[in-house]
């Protein structure tokens, strides 16, 4: 397969996409599969999702080396959402917004495991640029555990004009950067955008000027740096657990779908 | 090469190594290097070690598909540290021993980000077990961007036993999983352990059993859960800054080497 086509793969993903009702062209099912992928096989069933039943060496091919576990599914392009829907979602549940921009986060895994963390924090959505970083893939997808079917994710021309454009709607800017104030002892309140920078050269000059904060993370050790998914979680958790401070939201039940394919 | 050898691949973590004074066997260096792989060559020769010329696709097949940069090092096996070895080190610092657990960890990136972000939140060392889990490969030092070099990794039989020689020396035990106390309202003081648990599982029943607290990250969203070493970075960081209120330690300035090839 080439990488144009959107590919998810793993039992968990596909059976998450399915039942979150993901427009799936086709589903790739291993041939004698067991377990949760008998599962997956009679939801897809169920949906009327067409089924092909393949030799292990077809998914093996299909996925490139990515962990298939029998299932794959084959999906439209991902559609990413807007900038204002972010603002839609966090509108409809009565929430000020919260969400995450990555100025230019490399590495797809990196990215998904971003995503996952950024819906687990109640966070409205993601914001990444068009250029120059990981798109969601479904390297991307697998990464998020699946949270990319849930929590949009917009691409823009350019960060700094997406700052400009939260600033003006009275979204407070917090970058992720070294020298800033310590990430754990500001209180966190109303509208909040976190900005984490690229996994070698952190976050742009010009991105960092616009931040109305600029926090850090103080390190012991002699490292010096986290992981960027890693620093990046650690950041959303403070912020999610004192902009949210009555705990776990009820929207935890609420049947989203923010995988538009 | 076979996967047994211990190969460093990428030029910060090899600099680092050299830096470090980690015993190194050769360098591979790709032909008409530039940047700060000139700088990896020049120090390499500083410290008398062997350096091998070679083209790139040379580099290509001895890194099997990772991302080498044009430099890799080859190394002894990594010589796993002590339990002992870890109260050592933080009696030598004169703080209250502060490590993490790992029960079952089996990604090696996992495992690599896991050990870079206990590294940077200053704990004195992790607990593996030897068997059925991520062992520290060449892929896992590269995750860690090379903070194996500078945190003891201990591999024990049976992480159970392990608590229990933890809890005979005065160590509080706080596992990580699910309905648990708010990992962020409880005070962390004294000797403590975190104990994070397997990416699919979690952590084992009599594991679980053996743990003084079990702390939970609420969450929002529908996914529900964290990659776990995203996971585990948020508990360590909350654990650090309560551990060690003081702030960054002076530490970081010393030139410790917990890589004993």
């Amino acid at each position: 397969m080439s990488e144009q086509n959107f590919l998810i793969f793993g039992r968990n993903p596909v059976i998450e996409a399915i039942e979150t009702g993901t427009d799936i062209d086709k589903i790739l099912i291993q041939k004698n599969i067991e377990g949760s992928g008998k599962k997956a096989f009679a939801l897809a069933k169920k949906a009327k999702i067409p089924v092909q039943i393949a030799d292990k060496f077809v998914l093996d091919k299909t996925a490139g080396g990515g962990a298939h576990q029998g299932v794959i599914a084959y999906l439209a392009e991902y559609t990413y959402a807007s900038v204002d829907e972010i603002f839609a979602r966090a509108e409809s549940k009565g929430e000020a917004v919260f969400l995450i921009l990555l100025d230019g986060i490399e590495d797809p895994h990196n990215l998904g495991a971003i995503i996952r963390s950024a819906e687990c924090a109640g966070a409205h959505g993601i914001v990444i640029p068009n250029r120059r970083a990981a798109a969601v893939t479904g390297a991307a997808m697998k990464a998020s555990a699946g949270a990319a079917l849930h929590i949009p994710v917009a691409r823009v021309t350019n960060i700094a004009s997406a700052i400009d454009v939260l600033k003006d709607r009275g979204v407070w800017i917090y970058g992720l950067d070294m020298n800033g104030e310590h990430y754990a002892t500001k209180n966190y309140d109303g509208a909040a955008a976190l900005v984490v920078g690229s996994e070698g050269r952190g976050i742009s000059r010009i991105v960092r000027e616009k931040c109305d904060f600029v926090l850090s993370i103080p390190m012991r050790g002699r490292t010096g740096s986290l992981n960027a998914s890693n620093a990046a979680a650690i950041a959303l958790f403070e912020m999610s657990r004192k902009l949210f401070p009555e705990g776990v939201s009820a929207d935890r039940r609420q049947d989203e779908k923010w995988f538009k394919a």
